[in-house]
């Protein structure tokens, strides 16, 4: 940063994060009741989401079935919008994720899961007047306010902190003052200096790469990987620890590092660790983000991560990653605010 | 084939497909009332499984939703083995797919599902005596005989066929008679001539391809792909035809071709052949499998597929996936039987 050179919007954005998500916690906690009254009536919960929304979704998946003891499904594209199946949907909280609010399908897909008999929840950033807050029965408006870079950062970080507002309305028996410190838990990471210039000289000369986590972090680990190909061009594949091990731990090579990210407590952690270890015995470089000094040292190099519980985990650990792309899209002449062939679908605020 | 040199075992396995499917449907469609008195009790359908029986769970997916009216679920890898977690199942049918019936995470995952309440059937090749069979309250033990190739063929196939005798029995309004002529349409096939080698010769030089399907066909394209990076090293991704077109349409090039496979008839035919002419319009190849005339016209070149209903065509377009993939590794001086780097998990029969 500085230089003179002003820092580009995708930085800016990085650094809003700590504001817009209490901004967006204060907003969304005193809604937990709401929540609550559809639990009541909630047998499972139904996602429907697209790219960076459908990684949050992973994320709302793991922890409702960790904490709420609910079964979660992330709905298949085609079987709304395609076959226009009836699906007996009776008993379920259909929770439908897109940033701008205005995806057709997406506002579609939820309607269609309305008819077919469930209850509705939007999380949007496009405001209570978007089409998708509009259908749902209980709109869940984060406050990351307009987003000018295509990559997305904040949207992504308040629509995770909407979903564990909604874990915890769920009935998730978990301490809502943890998420409310979450915000300045990443305020201080961002306050301090990441040592990334070393990660992204190395990265900036291989073709392709790897990310993974398990469990809770394996959404972070997919929303990584796609910022990778989004920002940086790079062949990143975002896959889970047990995917990984069964077969295609084969193509991490010299060529192929491995980034891998993990909470700093939690029963995801020893795996994390322990795939690390064979990341780098077979010859290849392991990049570790999280997971306490245990990952740190089992890994090539590493980067801290905001000191927040398993639960919410992902919502910090993704700030790393975060600060990585955009540092490595810039060390490879890219403007990480517009990436070729990509646009952003409408934002409003 | 011929030539004097006997083939391989993954082409006898292949050819062998009609036989075991015929005698896995005539074992199973009779037992497809002790699913519907299951499926009293059912609201939705939980999927436990890994690598091509996962392959399989997204075929049975699509065909219960879309045609039994009931939301599935995939498990999620760690919520029973690594959170040990507690999750609402009651109203749930839990389905467990191992073609070795002894894949000990499998096993466990469907004692966590019945722990949680859950009503429980097994698919298996493993036979009556396995563990995973006498894990669950119905066992549906397929008829593929011991496979002996590393890339499984038959015991994927048949897996298929049970998945249809399950959606039929959960109510699925389809005609059990077409399930029962699918052997036979597979047999026609086989017994023509597919003009493999032009496909082949350009595959050879490649590094990667994309293999895409929508809906039903979705199941084979990723079982195609699978096979693809399995025996013949293909960087192959299978990507839905929705996830195809948000992005990664850009990784389609001269270098990178796109396989495209569709029923004959259904409602996702239109969208493939307009994908094919994105792939063909974009200076890359298409190669369609299926899809009768229309996709064939619209494809660089093609591979019929068996005359299947569209409910059951991917049991029929994976045939010549199969062969193609068989025919490529022997092209690249591979041994299909027995690819570098995988082990068959322990096959009973």
């Amino acid at each position: 940063m500085g230089n003179g050179v002003s820092p580009s919007l995708m930085r800016q954005e990085i650094e809003q994060q700590p504001a817009v998500l209490t901004a967006t916690i204060e907003a969304l906690l005193p809604r937990r009741a709401e929540v609550a009254a559809l639990a009541a009536q909630t047998r499972q919960v139904l996602f429907i989401a697209r790219g960076t929304s459908d990684n949050a979704a992973v994320y709302g998946s793991y922890l409702i079935q960790a904490h709420a003891g609910l079964l979660t499904t992330l709905a298949l594209p085609s079987i709304a919008t395609t076959y226009k199946a009836r699906v007996d949907l009776s008993g379920v909280l259909a929770v439908a994720l897109s940033q701008s609010g205005r995806t057709e399908e997406i506002v579609d897909s939820l309607a269609w899961a309305q008819d077919c008999g469930a209850r509705t929840l939007a999380v949007t950033n496009g405001g209570e007047d978007s089409p998708l807050a509009r259908a749902a029965e209980v709109a869940f408006v984060t406050r990351a306010g307009p987003e000018r870079a295509v990559p997305a950062t904040k949207t992504f970080t308040t629509q995770l902190a909407a979903l564990a507002v909604l874990a915890l309305g769920l009935g998730a028996p978990l301490d809502a003052g943890e998420l409310a410190a979450a915000p300045a838990a990443i305020a201080d990471l961002l306050a301090g200096e990441l040592d990334l210039a070393p990660i992204v000289a190395e990265l900036a000369k291989v073709p392709g790469a790897v990310v993974s986590g398990r469990g809770m972090a394996y959404a972070a680990a997919l929303e990584l990987a796609l910022k990778l190909k989004e920002a940086c061009y790079l062949h990143a594949m975002g896959l889970s620890y047990a995917d990984l091990l069964h077969g295609p731990i084969a193509v991490v090579d010299a060529d192929t590092p491995a980034i891998v990210m993990a909470a700093e407590t939690g029963p995801t952690l020893a795996g994390t660790v322990d795939l690390a270890r064979r990341v780098t015995s077979a010859g290849a470089k392991a990049y570790g983000i999280g997971g306490g000094a245990t990952l740190a040292q089992a890994c090539s190099r590493s980067l801290p991560a905001p000191a927040l519980p398993e639960w919410l985990a992902p919502i910090g650990l993704i700030v790393p990653g975060q600060l990585l792309t955009e540092a490595l899209a810039r060390n490879l002449g890219l403007d990480p605010d517009n990436p070729r062939g990509l646009s952003k679908v409408t934002q409003t605020d």
